[in-house]
């Protein structure tokens, strides 16, 4: 769990609207010091707990941030919305920078897409940064941490779903596909887009028809409009 | 013009490939010290200038940066493109963040646009940041400052130009329409979108339908969307 330690930062903290789970604060200091955190804890409903010592540095006040929940597993995930109809799932294989990350869950959200998996290595996590750039879409969307991505593939396969790939060499104009009522949408790192591996595990490779030189989008633009395009297809 | 100065700033300037213009190194310092300078920027082709004075805090080595070259104006741009068939500009409406700003050029140059346009008041500017997170494409695209942007609109309509703008409440569904020769996308800030004054100066308002409850979407991305399907339209 991450801690925040000082009076200065925890009020920051408290005035950013951060997550916090608890905030300690430590007997000895003067009111005058923990008043404000007080009062601000008071209103946002946050556990007060007072300290007998205090910590190295923290100047007697320490907040507890909440660590981000991710849905248990994929076969979880997968019962959830077994019953559904038009799924779809998004695959990130290793994303890096945390703000596409964010921007990529706003676009899930606004398009109807159930849940991310992530990669458990070689991946960004849901940090800060990644829920502040989702403004607000992570709280609707499940995010599943796994462990082997072809392996989740596969199993998401045995629930129905059609997997594509997306990238510069993909066989297929995105736009010209029907896509199913049960979709799964892998997408590339920054860098080095997907995997030769998990490659191997998706159905459709998906291209984007560009005409300029450099021709290549940012992931979470590249998602936002392949998710789009899935969305509208399936409206008809 | 910006200026870096320090042998060890320099050094991290000619690694990370920034542009710059020219270099000036004081004559008293010690080969050991200008060497490693000297040869990259040799082999860069960068001017280097000995110089018989040294400035305060800058161990006798400065490295001017080049400056970005706005194309002049949207007169001289407009008839720049006068005779091309399928033109394209974006306006973006005081977009902020440099990293948005980055990778709509990057989707303007993949999707064909010819130019953008940015206020030149509460506007990010081309800086670093934009030029990496463009990934080169900024050398393909003109990007064009002006004073006011309705004055702007105003005069690329009268070169033929169709004028959408974009807004969650927008009049027409994006993929409804079936967009002419020449279009201009205004996009909106990341808090504010596009301004009611500069709105009114839109032929038509474009909504993405979204589906979720957040629905928002981030603005590099939301372009993205709008730049693919005017570009696949115009294909057939």
């Amino acid at each position: 769990m991450e801690k925040i330690i000082g009076i200065n930062p925890v009020k920051e903290a408290l005035k950013s609207g951060r997550d916090i789970e608890k905030i300690e604060i430590y007997k000895g200091i003067t009111k005058d010091k923990s008043e404000e955190i007080i009062e601000k804890a008071k209103i946002k409903g946050i556990e007060i707990k007072f300290i007998d010592k205090k910590g190295e540095n923290d100047q007697g006040v320490t907040a507890y941030i909440k660590d981000y929940n991710y849905t248990v597993s994929v076969e979880e995930f997968l019962e959830k919305i077994y019953n559904k109809k038009n799924v779809s799932i998004v695959i990130l294989d290793g994303i890096q920078d945390p703000r596409n990350f964010g921007a990529v869950i706003r676009s899930c959200e606004a398009f109807g897409i159930d849940g991310i998996i992530i990669p458990d290595r070689n991946s960004v996590k849901v940090n800060e940064t990644v829920v502040k750039t989702s403004t607000g879409a992570i709280e609707y969307v499940d995010i599943i941490e796994v462990n082997n991505i072809s392996n989740a593939i596969e199993k998401i396969k045995k629930y129905g779903f059609w997997v594509y790939g997306a990238e510069a060499d993909g066989t297929k104009n995105y736009y010209d596909e029907n896509y199913p009522e049960r979709v799964c949408l892998v997408l590339g790192s920054e860098g080095n887009g997907i995997r030769k591996k998990v490659k191997e595990h998706c159905d459709i490779m998906l291209n984007i028809p560009m005409m300029g030189k450099i021709n290549s989008l940012n992931v979470s633009v590249a998602g936002g409009i392949l998710l789009a395009e899935i969305s509208k297809n399936r409206r008809g």
